[in-house]
């Protein structure tokens, strides 16, 4: 698809617009025969040039599915695919960078990128402009038919011959199947691939049967080890804990925070401090959230264990304490893609998100962020459900002024991913920023101690007198990727960088 | 639709034909509008001349929902609507009768009816012909389109502003919501009534708010009292005792009964009666059945509680024992009517079932089995999961070789609902009879004490000799419903009585 063809980023509103969605075909069959013995009869049995082909992200670095299977459809000679993944993680950069070269793989769509396959895609190594979704707007391009799996691989670590499958027991385990239900939903045909098949018929089943053509025994699916995010340990970074400390104080001091509020603050040393923080204060202050969203670390399960927070709306677990607590816990809740941030929906669970902590590469004078491209243009990031968790009543980005010697406050960045119109505050080290469009925020965030309020461009200001003005980056003319907004409109392009 | 329109009954082997399903239609918005405040106003909104509609029939004789929304409906001077429960049941025949006679339903498809209903179709009252699908079948009409819901009203014990919801907690609970799943994954539009709005977000969420347009309180939306099936009680009759301990013997007599196998027995006292057999039977052979499925009672979850039972798979539970079992054991899986019985599909349970105990009004020397017309011709049955569930590796038909003065074994039923084809044992309490083509049985079953087999002629013999020959039915040529096998061709017409 050409940048041409597509509508340009207007708004972040929605509307009510009346959708088609669109269905899968079916091959009917009792279900009798879907165990396949070898990755190479899958392959034969279901992958054809030309077609999209899908992975889910839920085993990170831990993840081997992607490269057993991207080996044996590489060495079958087929041609011309579109990659259709969750997202992509690093472990897999060798082989697409292998399968592009060898023209398997001609199209991407996917929510990331990062190191060499960021790199060779932003050098110009893609035949073809990747297209960039978040999380949300993959779901919504799923259902609305944007994209159109023929066949999806998804790992799991337990199923039964049928395909009755979760995230939760076995040795490979991640929790929630939160992105993989989209493609066990909607792709022609689905392909599970285990190293464990447990007796039929499996419970519960976060994939069912329903959805599943084949079913294949492989070695190994990931190594439990690398499939948590790291970031269970608590920051001792001084910075860090300044930066969660004072977006602990935005939150308490904004008036979303009381009884029933919501949140998502997601991943990392800072959003686990952030979580420990915010612990404190709800107890100090007897408040309990209604919810907490989004991807899940113990810390979380914790607050759910302790009544802190009445329910967890989980579509991905980046620990195993936090995959372990799910299944006996209805108050733990497995969601799709779709009911997380789906636009184009009934009610999107970050349509109803009060407070969202979200990180930026760069953040602009318009509080346009960036979490795709490195300061040098290179790919090395992912929207991951930025775009769609901004939607939230209070959008905080949480960033360090500059990092090493380069700003992260820039007049304006290098791609948009995350437009402005969608964030509130900005917290750094020295201090916050609030959008000007969100004058009612003022008052409330204006008397904490040790808070000063900056405008934007301050802030820039601030980072350019400690960093220097960069030289302006340099690009050729050939788009090498697109970023489409959660509805689908496209809001920025990376150009392909000047060698 | 015109019986002309339809292929006729051919095989009971499905194959395996490629299936494109439908998907709905889906007004966009963030969710926050979805409490309206009376019937009046959402029916306002959402049904318009012409339209399907449909409910679910979970709450059974306890059902508020229903008689409400038609009234409304009636009221407001609507025409020409298709009605498409999942079943319909006997608190909601006055309302269908004034809908029909007010011309405000024109067309029904379910899973049957009885008593003022039925007999009030079987003497030409509904202009057009009903069509009566089973479970599974509903199931798959709607994911091909055939039914293709307009408007779905569904009552549930609990849910939140949002739509979503669950049947297991509240004052009306009746469990799985199975059949209900089905409308709410392709009705264009979903409307939730509820007696129970809890705080958001409401989980396990069976219903998510992703399917849900609008949520309407209500007074009650059922009598906890007259939801159960009251199949609780072990029967006492001897004959059904009798017959009971046949069909025990039977099924443990067959190449079945080993380790991992599965059954199905349904509900009434005979049933439950089978059910306690059975259990002593496993604990003495120590044998573990791999899964239970279908409609479930308390003595199936207990089952399960024993550990003689690995899974319960629940597609509709029928007291509040099974209900409140469902949503702290992740044993118990809640199915929807596609996974327990769509024919077009990549397997369903019944697929997987090997015994299955049902009943019959009739069943011929063909061992075509009748559960929709009495001997005096009028509609007074469902299909049910009847010819779903028939798809097993033993299909028992335990039924009294005679009912007062009327026979149940028969020359021919006077309507064939499930196909001989797919029947294996005839229990009665005279002995047995198999299926000639099931000659592989013969040998299992042929030495059980007490247990005499028979050719099926020498049973409707047996019948006949003691309660004589029936004048046949008269019947006008009007068609006044059309019996759908689980694969969408018509297996046989109801005509008019004659007066």
């Amino acid at each position: 698809m050409n940048e041409l063809d597509y509508k340009g980023f207007e708004s972040t509103e929605i509307g009510n617009p009346e959708i088609q969605r669109v269905a899968p075909k079916v091959h009917v069959s009792t279900g009798d025969n879907k165990v396949v013995s070898s990755i190479e009869d899958v392959v034969k049995k279901t992958v054809k040039d030309g077609m999209t082909i899908s992975f889910h992200h839920h085993f990170r670095n831990g993840d081997f599915v992607f490269n057993k299977v991207m080996r044996v459809i590489i060495d079958a000679g087929i041609q011309d695919l579109t990659l259709a993944p969750s997202s992509l993680t690093g472990v897999m950069n060798d082989m697409v960078i292998e399968a592009i070269k060898k023209g398997t793989i001609t199209n991407i769509t996917s929510s990331g990128m990062r190191g060499s396959l960021g790199d060779f895609v932003s050098h110009g190594g893609l035949k073809n402009p990747v297209i960039f979704r978040s999380h949300g707007n993959r779901a919504r391009a799923i259902e609305h038919g944007d994209i159109k799996i023929d066949v999806a691989f998804l790992g799991v670590p337990n199923a039964d011959r049928l395909g009755n499958a979760n995230g939760m027991n076995g040795n490979a385990v991640f929790g929630s199947l939160g992105y993989a239900l989209m493609d066990a939903q909607y792709a022609n045909s689905v392909v599970l691939l285990t190293d464990n098949i447990v007796p039929y018929p499996n419970t519960p089943a976060s994939i069912k049967q329903t959805q599943v053509d084949y079913v294949v025994e492989v070695d190994k699916v990931g190594d439990p080890e690398k499939i948590g995010s790291g970031a269970t340990r608590f920051t001792k970074d001084p910075k860090e804990l300044k930066i969660a400390e004072t977006v602990n104080k935005v939150i308490t001091n904004s008036p979303y925070f009381k009884n029933g509020f919501s949140f998502q603050t997601g991943t990392g040393g800072a959003a686990l401090a952030v979580t420990r923080y915010l612990r404190q204060e709800m107890i100090d202050n007897k408040i309990k959230a209604s919810f907490a969203l989004g991807g899940i670390t113990k810390p979380t399960t914790d607050l759910l264990e302790e009544g802190l927070v009445e329910k967890v709306m989980d579509v991905q677990d980046f620990d195993k304490g936090a995959a372990d607590f799910m299944h006996t816990n209805p108050k733990q809740q497995e969601i799709d893609a779709s009911w997380y941030a789906d636009p184009d929906n009934k009610g999107a669970m970050v349509d109803q998100l009060d407070v969202v902590i979200l990180s930026a590469l760069e953040i602009d004078t318009k509080f346009n962020v960036n979490v795709m491209s490195g300061s040098d243009g290179v790919i090395r990031g992912a929207i991951g459900g930025h775009q769609d968790a901004s939607t939230a009543n209070l959008t905080i980005i949480s960033a360090p002024l500059i990092r090493g010697r380069i700003a992260t406050v820039v007049p304006d960045v290098t791609t948009v991913v995350t437009p402005g119109d969608s964030v509130d505050v900005l917290v750094t080290e020295y201090g916050i920023a609030i959008n000007p469009k969100r004058d009612d925020l003022k008052k409330a965030l204006s008397n904490i101690p040790g808070v000063p309020i900056y405008d934007i461009s301050e802030l820039q200001q601030m980072a350019e007198k400690r960093v220097g003005k960069p030289t302006p980056l340099q690009f050729t003319d050939r788009t090498v990727a697109m970023i489409e907004y959660r509805d689908g409109s496209i809001i920025d392009t990376i150009k392909q960088v000047k060698d």
